[in-house]
């Protein structure tokens, strides 16, 4: 009953490669704290950034064939994300995939399950969101959607929204929201490089961020060690 | 009521060497699925590869006496494969022993509990799979059984089996089956060669893998966006 | 109802920095393993190895207000021990608070949460342990205690106790040890350069240790391959 | 920036309540396996079941303030479901709000984090499935969304779908599939009260559901004990 | 080096069987939510609830030596509370050593590992929790401290500190405090009382708490389901 | 390449019987603490006791075609021993299989995976041993083997070894030492019964056991609170 959805929204690459500019806090921050995939998902090599259109992928569980499916429908630019329809740590993915992936311009993968091969996929600069690393295979038996609106690591994820991916993790940016993003993104970073220098510069947070008064009424109290 | 058992079997190392060639997910496949340890063991650091005999030894939880008994036991070629009897992430392992190892030609260690040193250990090349890091050492009170059939990390080995471990996990091969997997790893690396100029000429693998019968008949079906 | 403590006590630097010498291993077991974190924190970056004052913090789950209030009792050696106070993978910590840290000569970060920005947080070589990575935010509401006794990942600190943490993991040392614990742990690298010289020599810990006969009074009895 | 939505959709409570004559397992097969709440979700007590028309709630991590609000949005026959924006084991919910919910008709909860007084909500038989039991308790500083779609322990849950919950789990109906959903569980139901009679007299599975071709055509083999 | 301090402080019994009257929970708010153990502390029946005077003990990692040395130190009316120095989940305590505890007046465990015979301790009604259920044993080669303070499941515990335990978890009530938290827990229940009559009346929690000028200011807003 | 060996060893079932008599946690001891499954498999429902002789399963990642397979093999007596080929939470197992499996005798089932349907399954008094519970359930593409020797959460297991499960774990007995270690389990039982009455009486561990001199050997060392 698995179905591939031909002919999805795509983002503009260049509003893609814009959001790009911004770390994955950044721009969770600027859109309000949404949009976070869980925390297990991390890059198998570090320092790395990217982002892309997202292209959707179920797998059944300890089965890839709805990969080489997902291939097909791919366009430069998009971002390969993929999801078991039950928790599973197996390794779905591996070097000859994402050889195939590149031909086809694709960016990276995000995946809440294993891959394989990760000397060969860090070799090929290839960026890789896993939830494990684990040499386990898999087998092509159940076919899984493509290009459907999919829950990955707990973000909600449609084709063609924007997934951007760093060393702190993996956001998801709804296409509709992606030039409001962009430039509450733009506005964050031009005010935190104005607070970074004062804080430089040793000045307090208390300070910078008028906490004082507000920490008072919460009813924080100093007292001297001496008092104890 | 612990014992060891000397003069156990081992494989001839130039076998050994050659299945070294491959990596752990091209033997795991190449052995029908089999013989892969659980994906919590990881290596210390990254990228590393190691072949050798099995060195069994179980030891006692929070206990590592064990080990200093296995290194008498211990040939040139050898991996010490340490599982302890229930659960634990107690730092049984540091530089100490890695030196006492490496003095005696031993290649690495795979621990299904932790290890410590792990600077120091990475300093000597000396390769570790551990479950964790953990500073937290061990004492010497009770013996546990060395060169025994064991199980760690949910694979069963025993002394003179194979074990292969690399970025992606690691693997035993039956000392029985030696020979055979090492000829269907070749057969299996040969055909990868193939798949992959024609993957990274941007054939797609549902024609190279002629796939799309076989999904069709699983019930794959293609819809156009417009359509939903 | 939090409270802030002034003018704690500190231990002085100079012994700070003697402890810092050596490794948390070997601090941990001259003080008969005990004040060793839990293994869940691990460092953002290795190799890596720091000793400070214990400045420390509780925070309101996915709260990180008092680390605001936090750095203006920092002095000069400092490391940050940050616990919540019940248990969060939020990102508690990030560039901008390193910033101001470092502003006030705090050496690092231990934290038994989440932290982000951990591609500029080592780009600006800032040592952090932290239970998790995650670029969630936190919000600022409820202020925590800052400088009085907490537990962190299973540990007791108090407010000047030493704190040194490496590859292996962090360890507290009591202000009331630091002497006797330097000294210790002076006399176990000693006694373990002499070891490690046998061992590289290829002599057993066996023999190195004496175990033979405490090993056969335990019960352990060797056999032949040929025998079982 | 918290929303709440007034007057959602609700599926009628007489589908509703059809629906629940069938467990949760069923439903989810009837559906073609999807909609299903990570297995992490357990009933408080056992055995229980209940449906309702979701009533969706997000929480800030510690913070329960807006399952109050949600409590004004509430009708009889619903169902609470309430997700924090990032993973918390907090008590977020105690035997008060389930007084106030009853009150209102609300028929039970469903909590990707954790409840306490589970002693009192037993006694009550007010059915609660969480993540965990926790006495930690929460504050009331940040307000999230009410009846705005909402991803729950991996699930994408709309105001007014209609959830189950059994000791099996909790699974989630779209409102649109509801009729289709309870034509398929009948009709499997049906179905499976004619296997169980032919499994009890002891017919086997190989023969009543005709496998020992494909079986054989997937390359099972017998062999004898004596063979090997 | 481990010790035993004989002739510790203890609480009052009187007030310590005050204490049990009320939960976990509201003791735990009622002393300003401090003194919680971890909720992976669970008991092995409910429901339950027990109050003591904290007999503490620090085990080895699979030895039970010293529990065997705390019984000597029990007095009628002590809860006994075990923490591992490393974690572990061994069953470290079962039917014979209940025997011996309730033959000395202890009314029950907390313990940060296993335990086993759990089908007798029920039977029993001896109340334990504990981290999990195992029937894997233990040694008896390394003994650990007895009355001294311990982090059990991050509880900081000294002797004769109150601990109560119910279905929702376990809580130490500091010596020093009991009088007060008693105090505050009966004003915080005679206060529940009320807001509950309230509730069940069907009164909102936003009027009963005056909420509604406050979310207002926090920024939630409310729009219908057809402005979407 | 999925194989099924008929015609594999039974123990006999009086044997089987004796066997079930004792408890879990003797039985481990009275085998030298070997063959406990990992505590992670834990009864659906308690109290609960059972013994069978193992017929063991294969399974492949959310696939459950095999158990179908066993259930042919399958002898009055027997005790179902399922593993997956890699680790899954899937539900594996429900009330038609357990229909199936008692309409040939089989006791139970121990899986290191998840099952549903545990409402029925608690009715039918249909004791099993699981990982999870989960409505997920399972497709029938790929079969495994069954009666060969498998790891089952951790433990090693042959057709016709003996396995016993109830409220502690679950322990195999290899085939060829029933007789020992029901001889084994007597003594310990008989010797438990004379330690249970003098604990009763209130005599101390520490003299019944003689344990005084050995821990002063320890260090183990008492103080007055008053010295401290």
């Amino acid at each position: 009953m698995a179905v591939v959805i031909r002919h999805t929204r795509r983002t503009d690459l260049e509003l893609v490669d814009q959001l790009a500019a911004f770390g994955v806090a950044t721009i969770h921050e600027a859109q309000g704290r949404t949009g976070l995939f869980a925390a297990r998902l991390r890059p198998i090599y570090r320092p790395v950034r990217v982002a892309g259109n997202a292209l959707t992928c179920e797998v059944a569980p300890g089965d890839n064939w709805s990969i080489h499916v997902a291939v097909e429908m791919a366009r430069p630019g998009d971002l390969l994300i993929v999801t078991p329809t039950s928790p599973s740590d197996d390794g779905y993915f591996g070097e000859l995939l994402a050889t195939s992936l590149r031909a086809h311009g694709v960016r990276g993968l995000v995946i809440d399950a294993g891959v394989r091969d990760v000397a060969e996929l860090t070799d090929m600069n290839f960026p890789v969101w896993s939830k494990t690393i684990n040499a386990q295979g898999t087998v092509k038996e159940t076919p899984g959607n493509v290009q459907t609106p999919i829950v990955c690591a707990g973000a909600y994820v449609r084709p063609g929204d924007v997934v951007v991916a760093d060393d702190d993790g993996v956001v998801v940016v709804p296409f509709e929201n992606v030039a409001t993003v962009l430039e509450a993104s733009r506005a964050r970073e031009a005010n935190e490089e104005v607070k970074r220098a004062r804080l430089r510069s040793g000045e307090l947070g208390l300070d910078l961020y008028g906490m004082r008064e507000k920490l008072a009424a919460r009813g924080l109290t100093y007292r001297d060690a001496s008092d104890a």
